[in-house]
């Protein structure tokens, strides 16, 4: 680009676009789940697990790479011997949450990864880019830009998109495929922090129009196990 | 630590513990900078510069080692070759903030690093951490506290905690030593993201009584050049 | 440090000093593993497993804490989708090197992982911390020092110790604790390049009498879980 | 790619392929360089600067991007307060090496960067990636394969190739347009450990034939400032 005052629309290009899903965990976004009860209210009011399903839907149709950022499933003494942790980590030792090897700690049916799609190293913290090989799957798929849903806006999500920026990435978050505990943390994440790092910010329906445009023949070329 | 149950008060010492100051060009904090005026109504009210020289001088005489996280300074040519940019990066390029070879782009006096002082490569996001040399100074020194300072809360003091957390290190937040545009910045920042990752989010006021209790006579024991 | 002039000998503390064990699979260093025949020459003459076996010993007993860096076990569709590869990984995905499910992707069992050790994310390439959690998990136990032992000399040890250096930890060797396929390799990594890197490059024997001295009552406050 | 059985010939675009020169500072390859007279020898037996001019002149003239990554430049108080400190950069510093502000920490002039060109932020150790922003310039320019050339083969130049595989590019090194102390030394690097690493290692003759064949008038669709 040369000069800085003009942004274009963001377009999507098969080969160097992926989908990023973060943190579809039964923990989250199922009824039953740990942390459910104190997400529903919002992701309700504004569809999110719906959303999540349409946008995967046709992003899958339009060819692009689906990519998976998971936190770390909960396994007893992950945390025992550290010498200091964050709240947040040790919010997460207290609940147990997405402990592994139960319903919680697996991701929701409908989001199931299929074949050839990518699951990178769970993370500990917020960021699925952090301590994780999403950044080296990323460059080893050819990947620049990424569209981002999943759980939970102001803490895994907006972590996920302030370090994807870092290391040089152009991003767009899809509004009404998130959710947090109350509207006052949805506002800090998508109307306050993300509009300085994301390059859009769109609902799933102007998301799914996007995707329509991109070339769909293409998505056979990918060689698949 | 045993069980997730007992957060403890956070406690300093004197040789892992260090205070990084982000960002105290002239451009934020000095009247006739840049985006002083932007930063100015919350700022003053909340004594920002005050407590950013309080807490600074309190370290220093803590002993604690000072570091600094410094945003890019603008040069041309910085950004026309690439393809894609983030909106803060691309309003930096429009603005020219911190102008290199310009006051704009110098630390406000102050503020300026003393002998012995670190400073860490400039960033081009956020994250004083992203693409420098800040987690490699900080391990070099035996560092793995920190205690932050400085501007703008919700864009690089979030980043810089977010980062230094998922990294590893303890973070304790001045509150009232960092400014935004806005009180719903601050808000965002300080009650609504910051509290899951920073172990403590402290006034100046309980932050200089904090490190009175360092041991300061170890100070003379940091080998300077 | 004062000046440059005066490199003294390493010493280790019980908090601060980790001992990294480097992919003691079975494919590597056990009778019938995919790699063994073509390690054993150079692993049998200088008594490798063997003094793997000691330094672990050792370093168990003197409370230091031990660390495991694993190479990706081979899963099919591990690569099929990779734009490119490096040689390295070609030969890894023709080999099916460690392979997830079989022995030889296990642990050689002498050398398993005890309750409170750290088994770190598994690794794409040949350093212990790329794209993984090796560098968070040594910060949040406060190890600034690395003891490095395993396999191959010239490939994943000499990667790691490199990464090791370049993030900021302090790194001995022990050199009749690895192997490579030929002396050429291990003239390569222990005389040619780690000499460059590495504050201490000892024998097994060397680096036991080093952790002899290492405080052994203060290894019962490390709380496992 | 479906299967692992065929490495096929790298080929270069000029779109997603820079060239990275690492070093070519006046104390590493001009006469009276505080390194010279140790490098001179296999420097001038493999003709490495003249290559190294040839194979910039070919890369230029093809369109690709030109990278430069560089060591610190020596400035006092660098180390003076580290807690520890490589071997390597012990000797640095008892030499000030590329000192800020001499002749000998400059670019040799026929190597000076161009206008558009990328100047990565100087590293501590030997990987150009390493704690800068080199990765992050190369993804902003959308940068997935590297040619590699400059100084010196076993530490920088094999440092700076195995950090550029982790991170999921392709690497070419160019084997004559480098250079290091001993034939034994470019021996480890050339034959020993870059083969596992780098896609290609090639000459200087081969590589300027190769980006005879890159596109060459879209050179000027670059936007240089």
């Amino acid at each position: 680009m040369s000069t800085p005052s003009s942004p274009s629309a963001v377009t999507y290009d098969k080969d160097g676009a992926a989908l990023l899903v973060i943190d579809p965990y039964n923990d989250f976004i199922s009824e039953g789940g740990k942390v459910w009860g104190r997400l529903k209210a919002v992701a309700e009011a504004n569809g999110c697990v719906t959303h999540m399903s349409q946008v995967l839907d046709a992003a899958r149709k339009a060819g692009l790479r689906i990519v998976y950022a998971l936190h770390r499933r909960y396994r007893p003494g992950d945390y025992e011997t550290w010498k200091h942790i964050a709240p947040i980590q040790r919010a997460a030792w207290l609940r147990r949450t997405f402990e592994y090897g139960t319903w919680g700690g697996e991701i929701r049916s409908e989001f199931a990864p299929q074949p050839g799609e990518i699951v990178a190293l769970e993370h500990w913290g917020s960021s699925g880019f952090a301590n994780t090989d999403l950044d080296l799957q990323l460059k080893r798929h050819g990947i620049h830009q990424l569209i981002v849903i999943g759980l939970i806006a102001h803490t895994c999500v907006e972590a996920t998109v302030r370090f994807a920026v870092e290391l040089g990435y152009e991003v767009t978050v899809v509004k009404d495929a998130t959710a947090s505990y109350s509207e006052d943390e949805m506002h800090a994440a998508l109307d306050v922090n993300l509009p300085n790092y994301a390059s859009a910010i769109v609902t799933a329906r102007q998301l799914v129009d996007s995707l329509s445009s991109v070339e769909v023949s293409g998505a056979s070329s990918q060689s698949g196990p």
